[in-house]
């Protein structure tokens, strides 16, 4: 039998929560989230991740915008986190070091992956406290416009947001793809038919939308991703040019 | 008080682990990793991320090379999370929608994003059951290289390593930060000196070098963001190229 515990059955029950109760998260269960954020991997030694809290209305109401998103304007916390290589720019630059590297993409690459980590980390502590979270991968759809929103300075650059608070919905578990199809042994297998693979799948997520108390339709995972490649937003597909103008060298050969 | 549970005291406890015990991790552990993977949240539901797990010692030691550290090799199971465009730019095709969009930065990033917070949910579940981890950002060091060896179809990318087994090891923590200067509200914060805030911190730092029981040194957090800065590895820095190579379309306006 697959050993399990607190941490484990939370984690295999994780849903996205979109709708919260009209409830504050209280200082403290905030204070040891970002401790638990503080305590996060982070790639040699570097710290090279930011959060902005977003407590301003106002800004909450562009952020919703710019993720096309309402409910992101009502969320208790919101959270975006950040690459931040100007701290530590900043910090060489004191010592006289003019650290140019900082502009370089692996450690643009580097410092993303902090923050990700930092994000779940943050996630797991908040779900363990019966917290809701949901993360938004849309505030990228405008990265220029939010950098100015949050007056980032060069070298930092917006990678994920985060809405926290306490659950105002049940939701069912959602049907996932089997692991087989995603973990692979020493290299990468490549399967002949891509729609046998997952046809159990799609029929799961059939019946899944069939069957859930709201929002029912019909759909199936195979539909989702052509729906999904169908969707390009210019302004999001151009985020290497908004990486460029935080201060970014991005290196490639012409 | 700040609230505390299981889940958050090992949080609290993470350090890295790069001695392991020479025993192997129960299959039976290691598919609940698994399982506690595929629960992770992900973008838009797409599940665009994959893992190469690498058991062959013979790839575990070209790894180990590529990432100029020895303990790699040793590591009782050596994980590889992806970006993976290419399954569901198959499911498309398969469907006949030619979805040239899955080649879009955009993309890339969220399955990157993906990716790590994938690797995060894992190691939280590693830990809650007495495992230790190490990421490995140095698998990037050649990450050509890195497609080469683990056989990578075009739109998948190598993001982070992970290796994961029974310490052998008792770290003291590692002091971090101050979060002050990690969270900011509404607009980012830039400092006037730097150095004087982190003066507390570089104090720790030195402290924490010079009373720890092993390798010894003097040592302060300012001291290691410049040495960090000056080192920098062309084939790393190369990396916005090892992506295009990979079938990505960078977007970037000459």
């Amino acid at each position: 039998m697959n050993p399990m515990n607190e941490t484990i059955h939370n984690q295999l029950s994780h849903r996205t929560i979109r709708e919260f109760k009209d409830q504050k998260i209280p200082e403290e269960v905030f204070r040891q989230l970002i401790e638990v954020a503080r305590r996060t991997a982070t790639s040699t030694g570097m710290q090279a991740s930011s959060v902005i809290r977003v407590t301003d209305q106002n800004i909450k109401n562009q952020i919703a915008e710019i993720c096309h998103q309402e409910y992101v304007a009502k969320a208790p916390e919101l959270l975006i986190f950040l690459v931040d290589q100007y701290r530590n720019y900043r910090i060489a630059g004191e010592k006289n070091f003019m650290a140019e590297n900082a502009r370089d993409m692996d450690r643009f690459f580097s410092a993303f992956t902090d923050a990700c980590v930092m994000a779940q980390n943050l996630v797991n502590a908040a779900e363990s406290l019966g917290l809701g979270t949901v993360y938004l991968g849309s505030i990228l759809n405008e990265s220029q416009r939010l950098c100015e929103l949050l007056k980032l300075p060069e070298l930092t650059f917006p990678v994920i947001g985060l809405g926290v608070g306490y659950p105002d919905q049940n939701l069912q578990l959602k049907p996932r793809m089997d692991m087989r199809l995603r973990v692979f042994e020493n290299a990468y297998t490549v399967f002949d038919s891509y729609l046998d693979e997952i046809s159990e799948y799609d029929e799961d997520m059939r019946t899944y939308y069939d069957l859930r108390e709201t929002n029912q339709r019909t759909d199936s995972f195979s539909d989702q991703v052509v729906g999904r490649f169908k969707q390009s937003i210019l302004k999001r597909r151009d985020i290497l040019n908004s990486i460029r103008r935080q201060g970014f060298d991005l290196g490639v050969k012409e």
